[in-house]
């Protein structure tokens, strides 16, 4: 098989985010899966996906005025059509020899006949071209120029890349668990010097602010996604904030982290009482780190998602069917913040080693203080192992902390 | 006309961005737009469209597990339908009064039967809807699905709404500018503090951390680009860093910084000597600082981004054909790092009252140092007046600081 561009003689002064083999072995389970699923080549256009086959990461990823491309043929060297600006970044962080380039932006055509070109030569009459176009995938290029690509190509059809690239990327190698692990620690410290950081008066803006500079000093590479909420004695919602509200006494403060660590995030969350708390917080704080424990229980090669679902809402409500106010009780996590699988009972993925995963269970409180209901969210990120499951971040305490 | 939402009568706790007003301006330009476009309904899926005209907000697109769907026909009440969990934030954040959602992530339908209905309710037979298929636009649904809507539509065209989008956008209420100009204030300070951070031995991945701790001390909200780059007397790219590389004596460090303050992005860069420079250097510093202010002094209302270009052009290369590296000289910015239109030759968009924009000269230096090519870059941030342009950010130095 050819088509391995660098990876056999890595250039002098190199700065690949992993070594070689890492890379070949990637692009060897894309092969295998594109040949099962009768795919001829990967059109690629996402920040992700790029990253995870050929190494290329830039922040411009964060301008949406220049598409990139990257064409990946089941056999023959995978092709980088890319704007001029990104040619020695694709040199330097990318293994692929094969990098075309134009002078974007160009509207009129922003790199449209080089993919055509490049499909044209990869793609026999009747083949098929594997593209994100499926669930939790985003194509990053104007649709219209995605429409232009596919009318161009007549006799190829355009399919779903998903099963390919979700099982590839959904079991992590032990490299990119230490960087999940090492994110996890990171904001894990973070969380232990929170509450060293409240004093009386402060916001939720505050809090993120401090929370953000910690998370900075210790190394997070970036913090896309840090939510503080807070409510009287309670939130009921976990995905706004931070607002100007100031935290009192009797408040719950909850906050999740999704922070970065060389491309890959930990997303997990921690509850705070402000200087005093009720039976109520406390049983239910309780309750749903005893549920956490069923599902690192569970979490083990053989299983299914919808197992590790079943366990913890056993012991979220032992009566009857569990109510899950956040759509799951956790999800796939590694260079996006969430990944297949989820973990619901409709969600039938069998565990296997290297699943990095979030155990993430929730119950509904009754409303109060205006709110409608309350939830009691909880959240440790774990890798499945060859026996069972491992902390990526350091266990939560049962006991509610009262700050 | 009909389909305020809740903008005449907001509701008790509301936590708007900005006034109703500023809400109804939006929706009226939008509006209008769409009826010199024949355009009966938009058609919105991504981040900073949903925001812009609508107000929500939330850290969770971060997470491409679930989309997000604003409907907004050219007379009646505007639609959001999204997961259920984004339900609370859209009643704090937005000024929409009709939300409709569904129980997310669920592949088989995760809302495209919802906006399907809502469609067909609001757009005739034989309509057009407008969607973000154009230039510079992500669709940040599936595009799977997003065919399916299209093809579940028959008789109904799907339109670029770039015609609306893009004009309503370009031009800055006073609100959006003063965000531009915080965040442009924030950045410079930092800029402005950045030497007393570089210590010896230092490398380009010290020099991030360093000016991301200050950009969120100095109360930045987030960080999306921050890009340090160096070289030996030069660099050769602008767009790939940190690295680990240590600064030595005689390096040009160039950052750029795309930071964030409630929603709006400044985008500008500083170069620094380390201890010591050349001659050649200080006169390309001085050279792109001189074309700079010919660009400040063409951005006014009347005149063209191609303007803009050639006032620069002419300082940068007053023999010739300037070349452009970077691939123009400037562009709008404001929600996004990057926005229409470009300073470029090709680029003929009438300034007005109300654009941000970035001056962004650049020139091409010999290579040196094991790089084929150096670049010198200098950018800074303006609003465009009645009578001119307004910097948003704190002017640099003509000479080249040394540090």
């Amino acid at each position: 098989m050819s088509g391995w561009g660098l990876l056999d003689a890595p250039p002098a002064g190199a700065r690949w985010e992993f070594e070689p083999g890492e890379y070949r072995r990637r692009l060897l389970g894309a092969r295998r899966r594109m040949a099962e699923a009768a795919i001829d080549c990967l059109f690629l256009t996402s920040e992700k996906n790029i990253r995870y086959l050929t190494g290329f990461h830039t922040q411009i990823w964060v301008s949406p005025t220049r598409p990139r491309y990257v064409l990946v043929p089941i056999d023959g060297e995978p092709v980088a059509i890319v704007p001029v600006t990104n040619v020695p970044g694709f040199r330097t962080t990318s293994w692929l020899g094969e990098i075309r380039a134009w002078p974007a932006p160009r509207p009129a055509d922003d790199g449209v006949s080089l993919v055509l070109d490049g499909l044209r030569a990869m793609v026999p009459p009747g083949g098929r071209v594997g593209a994100e176009i499926g669930p939790e995938m985003r194509v990053e290029m104007p649709i219209a120029d995605f429409l232009r690509v596919r009318d161009g190509l007549p006799g190829v059809a355009l399919v779903d890349a998903g099963p390919v690239l979700r099982p590839l990327r959904m079991v992590k190698s032990p490299a990119e668990v230490e960087r999940v692990r090492r994110i996890g620690q990171i904001a894990s410290e973070a969380f232990a010097r929170l509450p060293a950081l409240l004093a009386s008066g402060q916001s939720e803006r505050d809090v993120y602010q401090g929370l953000y500079r910690l998370l900075v000093e210790l190394g997070a590479d970036k913090v896309p996604y840090l939510v503080p909420v807070s409510g009287p004695d309670g939130y009921e919602q976990i995905n706004m904030g931070p607002t100007d509200r100031v935290l009192g006494e009797g408040d719950l403060l909850f906050v999740d982290v999704g922070a970065v660590w060389r491309g890959y995030f930990c997303d997990f969350d921690r509850n705070f009482a402000i200087r005093r708390t009720t039976a109520e917080l406390r049983e239910a704080h309780a309750r749903v780190f005893d549920a956490t424990e069923a599902g690192l229980e569970a979490a083990r090669p053989g299983r299914t998602t919808a197992d590790v679902w079943r366990a913890m809402a056993a012991v979220l409500d032992p009566g009857g069917q569990a109510e899950t106010p956040v759509g799951r009780m956790g999800h796939g996590l590694g260079l996006d913040l969430t990944e297949p699988p989820s973990i619901a009972p409709g969600d039938h993925t069998v565990l296997d080693a290297g699943m990095v995963l979030t155990i993430e269970p929730s119950l509904v409180l009754p409303g109060h203080g205006g709110m409608a209901r309350r939830l009691m969210v909880h959240e440790e990120n774990v890798v499945v192992t060859a026996t069972g499951c491992e902390l990526l971040t350091r266990r939560a305490a049962r006991e509610l902390p009262v700050v």
